[in-house]
């Protein structure tokens, strides 16, 4: 008999999901827009100047002393953001400095992990962190889908980390903010500085909710550092460290459009697919990653656009140089930008006023009044997974592993036209399955499959399949495609063998929980 | 026997001052840097993009469809700014718009209100409106004064303004915000549009902690509104008016220098003090307002630093052409602006970069992490009167009337050194006094006193007295000066004939109360 180790229940998704993650009482999913929040949002304690320098100098000597000063003590909650990516250094030094001070079982709150974050796995061996809850990209989501950390996992967007802070559901005590430049009051910005990475918006909230801020940079100027895309008015220390971060990780001096032919025709079926939707015309907008397949759809647009004189009122970035040209080119009046994925990014960001910090709270907080992701005409997202009703994973791999983040994806499911261009099998496993390992996004806010082997829409969208109807692009259903790649890789995708631990909760854009993760292994 | 309308209590600056202000418990004024704030900051209901537009269009016809979406009741609180200042028709139509409404005993917080809004004594009288919280210039002051509002008015700072909504003290029902550029999501900027006025910081507050904003606006543009001063993510619904107000009242087409012999020497004065006590070096700062000897003031200035080569780090505004020449001609890096005095400030902050966009959050909330307001090398003041204690009075006339604003003078007394540029008697009325009417800046904080008769160090700050010694510069006692103007008008300031009923409260920068107005005449 298996011993009962969750209370699981089911949720509106037909998903078996906790009723508890980690002592603390969750909401199953309810179904789209069926969740009402109530109550009034998180509040940070009162200051007051008296306790803050008079000449504004925050200034202290080191990571450890500041996490003194900040009170740290055991089962506290340290947040900290991921503009650094691979190549930040902070972290590592807040959870080594903390180890040093014999603090156990603080709850990391990362608004992402990555492979440099690989030294926390000794501290969660050795107690000093009990859990993590935040994406884990690599050796930490390998850690946690073998059932190693204490706590349960929590995934959530970028959209759904600021819900939850802003909403309290995160309590964070001190919020460590890598600054590439900032002043001694607090003032901070990721445009400039030996390590820029251009902005800060993933900090915003813990800026904002925090009990206590502490920023740290390599870049001290004198005041005011302007912008101040983190307000020193939020931040209680600064801490000069010698160095942030490794610069050439931080960004990719390039990102590279994909040479594969296959990815090739993805890229270009989903521009002529947007084109005969209609939804290419002056003033529209679209938002598309940074990855090879979205690179090559946004040039594929570029040169529409440029054919048709036709300009964009906006993008949404990750910005890359390939944005920032159509921008430098007018062939867009903004750019809005959540992260900047290379150095022209940073640099465009830097020097041209439409080049527009942005941040989850203005593009994706679920519980705010509206955000930006809703108004985009088109969006171009990945998926490990999709099945045939259109749901999609983008956390685990077909193995079952938790290997990926969601990053801004369930956010940006809000979209007019939200289309996932991906190749139907990839290590001959099919990509389209029956059902997803791990449901990551509902199929009612997935418009479009594009592989290369035909395009499907989603029968929900009528308004779609009425306008694409005679179309001579490949319009198939899922099935079909779905049927013909299993015939190539010699039947449907394996289930992966999961067991029974839930290992990690994936959170909705509101705040509940959509599905969960199972261990793997070991 | 006087009957007793006011539970009256002595405060620290020994001033008697009402212990309930409109029914809630008030704090007496304890001493510099005595009263510690607890608890936690206001929380505004948490909302869910389902109740919003997706598209993005918060849109809605009329001011009045607005409020009553709103849901606006008896008894509410319903908050403005005065960005548009003298120009303002919003403010007139939302209270035309509640009474045709017919709801009663409204509470109005405008960050500060002016002639224009004469029309609310109509509405004060019908019952419309139970009292105003807010800086009253003119009629509404007199009003006021003469005893007839229902409620008592509370005068805050603008720092103290952002305090008291954050703190959670003022609660703001339904904040409506006059947005001279914003698109149909409620992002707004008051850098660009027929009716521009620079900035809109004074709404920052009510922008995050009202339970409903509204913005109204003559420019409608297409989203996204860049740059957003205020954010759309906060903004419930969006009203389009013909015209926000009227240009030429919202900001002067160019704000004059003195020419006052009197008021230029004091200028220059000011000037020579700052100079000898080895505050203008690079790097440093200072803040001057935009009345006549502040701006000649700021051009005395302009020349030592043109002559020497010296460059500010930053200038706070009130920004005026001569702060913008300044910025562009290199003379400072920064200007740190709280609001634009006229069109060449309105320019600048459209234009150059280093023309930086402030709040009462950043430059002068005292519950907060600091802010920049102590970090200003010099600043440069007004006062209605200055009592032999070096105590300051900005809101009252000698006669008792209130008819001015605090603005931001109380936030800015925490500058390195704070220096009143004052005439030492206006219409043969001495300036100087042995008490204030109303205490509304403690004598510890005033450093400087320069009048056309002489400059007066406050004996406090030995480093200062200590610096001037042998100075050529005029530098006396208080008391010297006080006893040379009396001389020559005959006598002491009368005491103004003040009634028993308090009219109004004055608020110190932490919230407690540090002076009251009594009623006058009538």
């Amino acid at each position: 008999m298996t011993k009962l180790i969750h209370n699981l229940v089911q949720n509106a998704a037909g998903r078996m999901v906790p009723a508890q993650i980690n002592g603390q009482e969750a909401i199953p999913y309810q179904g789209l827009g069926n969740y009402r929040p109530t109550g009034r949002k998180a509040a940070p304690p009162i200051r007051s100047c008296v306790d803050y320098p008079q000449d504004g100098d925050k200034t202290v000597g080191t990571i450890k002393e500041a996490l003194v000063n900040a009170g740290l003590r055991d089962g506290m909650t340290i947040s900290s953001h991921h503009h650094l990516r691979n190549g930040d250094f902070v972290a590592n030094a807040v959870f080594a400095a903390a180890a040093e001070l014999g603090v156990k079982d603080l709850r990391w709150v990362p608004s992402a992990s990555f492979p440099v974050h690989e030294p926390q796995i000794a501290h969660l061996e050795s107690g000093v962190i009990h859990h993590i809850e935040g994406s884990m990209n690599g050796p930490l989501g390998d850690y946690c889908t073998r059932g190693k950390m204490r706590g349960m996992a929590v995934l959530r967007s970028h959209g759904g980390r600021y819900q939850a802070i802003q909403d309290g559901e995160v309590h964070v005590d001190i919020a460590v903010i890598a600054a590439p430049t900032a002043d001694p009051f607090g003032n901070a910005t990721g445009d400039r500085g030996p390590t820029a990475c251009g902005l800060l918006g993933f900090a915003l909230a813990d800026s904002e909710y925090a009990d206590h801020v502490i920023a740290v940079t390599d870049n001290l100027v004198p005041f005011p550092c302007i912008p101040w895309q983190i307000q020193g008015n939020n931040v209680d220390q600064v801490v000069v460290m010698d160095s942030i971060g490794d610069a050439s990780k931080i960004v990719s001096g390039t990102t590279q459009v994909t040479k594969s032919p296959d990815r090739l025709l993805i890229a270009e079926l989903t521009a002529r697919f947007c084109d005969e939707a209609g939804i290419i015309q002056d003033g529209f907008s679209f938002q598309a990653g940074a990855g090879g397949t979205a690179l090559s759809f946004a040039l594929f647009l570029r040169d529409m656009m440029r054919e048709r004189g036709i300009k964009a009122r906006f993008v949404r970035g990750g910005s890359t140089q390939y944005l920032v040209d159509m921008l430098e080119e007018g062939l867009t009046e903004y750019i809005l930008d959540g992260q900047t994925f290379d150095l022209e990014g940073v640099r465009s960001m830097r020097e041209n006023p439409g080049h527009q910090n942005t941040s989850p709270f203005t593009s994706y907080n679920w519980h705010g009044k509206g955000n930006f992701a809703s108004m985009l005409d088109a969006v171009v997202l990945g998926a490990t997974e999709v099945d045939v009703n259109f749901n999609a994973n983008v956390v685990t791999h077909s193995d079952g592993r938790l290997l990926h983040g969601i990053g801004g994806w369930q956010n940006c499911l809000a979209s007019k036209c939200t289309i996932l261009p991906i190749p139907s099998f990839r290590d001959r496993i099919p990509v389209l399955v029956d059902e997803v390992t791990t449901l990551c996004g509902p199929g009612e806010l997935i418009d479009v499959i594009v592989t290369e082997r035909g395009i499907a829409i989603n029968p929900l969208r009528h308004d779609l399949l009425e306008r694409l109807r005679g179309s001579s692009l490949p319009i198939r259903t899922i099935e079909e495609i779905k049927g013909e790649v299993e015939d190539i890789c010699g039947g449907p995708a394996a289930k992966p063998e999961l067991g029974e631990k839930v290992v990690a909760a994936i959170k909705w854009v509101d705040g509940t929980v959509i599905d969960c993760v199972r261990q793997v292994g070991d």
